[in-house]
């Protein structure tokens, strides 16, 4: 039975965490979900490292809505560079969904997007547990989690490397 | 009998640290407090760290009051980016408590601000430590330190996931 | 039969994954690859870390293309902080393939940008791992990846040094 | 006998390392000084370390200058973090001393505040190795050093937690 | 015999490590040369870490020249803080040796501060090997690699200490 973490807190302001659970459980078995809820998203890279370490969770989720104001994206900041060392340390995935307050127009398309991304980034996050074929198959497909994917482009020339030129490619 | 500890500065223009320990005492017993003041909030990292190590205790809350100048703004961020680090150390919360001397309009509201946000960061310390329930049961509910709690907020529209599409999501 | 790891993301428009592999194979024989994809680019620095640990890489190429906004930035700055800590935890390379959405003037350009760029950093791979020398023969050499080659520049004066004067120069 | 360690530089304008030595000197006896000399700012972490190791330190003293160009500011940040790294690698205090070159108008005032802060901060690190406790009275006191001190502040109003309301505060 | 380590990187515009090599062997003898060059100035931390490890080097010399762009202050800056790691995870010295492409006018001048701060830091390097009181004897002094030194400066007033007023100075 593989588990999976899901860390949150008490200042986002729409339940993220109960609507990642809702949407795993969509997605098929073969998991128990651990939650751990803390104040806020400077609380979670330790959170998250307690999840996967005491609880031996093989991922976790973290959900946070970091603020508006430049010392809120500092936070943010300062959250995410956490939650990458945490990762390093334990060699296991942390799955961040942060949506930043500013990020919608209104109270209501701002839970809107809040719900979208938390259930999107659960979605990856079980295929990187279950069925990581599918992401591989995804490849830089434009995929986005929330908004409108921004799909594929293609190349305007068709294009061959020139190594022997050192390097660098003259147009 | 477990241990808290308190890690402050006599940069800060008010006794944070002192108002966290009246508070956690306000709110129940089976604890101890270890406090130790350092200079300045770019000491609080290794202050914690031997609270925690040396000093054996569960959590530290560490109290400090960041300036107003774009370089204290610089000073706050390497030391959260260090009390981060320090938790990930050592598993241990260190729940900052961070009030820039530009959040208050005059003297008077910052020092009711630094008074108000170390006791209720001092509420969830004791939570995260004796009921983490009472967080869990608040998860996204927009809870503030300090001032004015924003809320929790509801989706405009019901939402539900098309993982069979790519994880992107066409409005 | 040394191993090259490639780690790239569903968030990037084009695939750079497929076109690092497709110039490895131009390079020379004596490898074979792994490829790990995940959503975005703040997930790369544990892919790369469960590709150099777990897949028993030598070198892994890893892939993304950051968004324009803002906070895109910082996620670039993120990642990119934790590549290189997972190079130092490793001791092996990771040779960082990012191109940003705002780089090209519109699609067809970034995508040819990021086919390019992809291609010549994987030759600087290839060089890492089997011919070294190349890259010793260019040092200073003013190589781009992508773009032109800004090239190599010649000093205006000659220049003696005069460490007896304190390691500072008089004109 | 404790050790006390001085990082210094030769990019920095007035001698600091001297100044705090003859601070340290005029608060008691019982330690000897260990020097060492680095070109600039961001040499200081490995030097504190390595007097915190190889030399034994039982806390070093950290003196810079950065310049006034926003170079020099990032250079500053990525020094001060080192720093706070080496302090939590070893468990013990850097007192970081740094006087950015554009805090005073001229430099009879830039060399008066290098040597006032140089020897206010040996007197904090005096008081962190053999008599913590009057660091302990002064918590929130405003204190800071160099210029003048900015002193405690008082609350506009009393202030008691409501902890039942959610941990957030209404006025 | 001691072994100093010099990594470069194929982007530069001029040959730093190749003026660093050539000033080293003007200083004096008793030590082996090993170089490393590599794509980029974010390659460079691990560069030296395998330098200073694997090459078994006592110090390294890490040269680049970062390009005029926002973005690539940012690589500056995260290349910085890896190289800074790399010294504390190693406790040896990595001077670096980065020239910004905006520091000069133009190719010639640049080419010519590439060279001067190469050779000047060569210097600073060799003696931090080999005769560390010649950086101690110039503690303060102002210093400068490339440009002309800034100088000493004197103090506009005499000062005394006040520890006895709380650590704060009051003019």
């Amino acid at each position: 039975m593989r588990r999976i973490g899901i860390a949150d807190t008490t200042f986002a302001r729409f339940d993220m965490g109960g609507a990642a659970i809702d949407e795993l459980k969509a997605q098929g078995t073969g998991f128990k979900v651990e939650r751990y809820t803390v104040p806020g998203i400077k609380d979670l890279p330790v959170a998250c490292l307690k999840l996967l370490q005491e609880g031996d969770c093989d991922l976790v989720i973290a959900l946070g809505m970091p603020g508006a104001k430049p010392i809120d994206k500092q936070c943010a900041h300062e959250a995410s560079t956490g939650l990458i060392r945490a990762q390093l340390m334990t060699g296991k995935h942390i799955i961040e969904v942060f949506v930043h307050e500013d990020e919608a127009e209104d109270e209501g398309g701002l839970a809107w997007l809040m719900d979208r991304r938390a259930r999107e980034h659960a979605v990856n996050a079980y295929d990187l547990m279950f069925r990581p074929e599918r992401l591989a198959k995804r490849a830089g497909k434009g995929l986005r989690q929330g908004y409108d994917d921004a799909g594929e482009i293609k190349a305007a020339m068709s294009s061959t490397s020139t190594p022997s030129k050192g390097g660098g490619w003259k147009e």
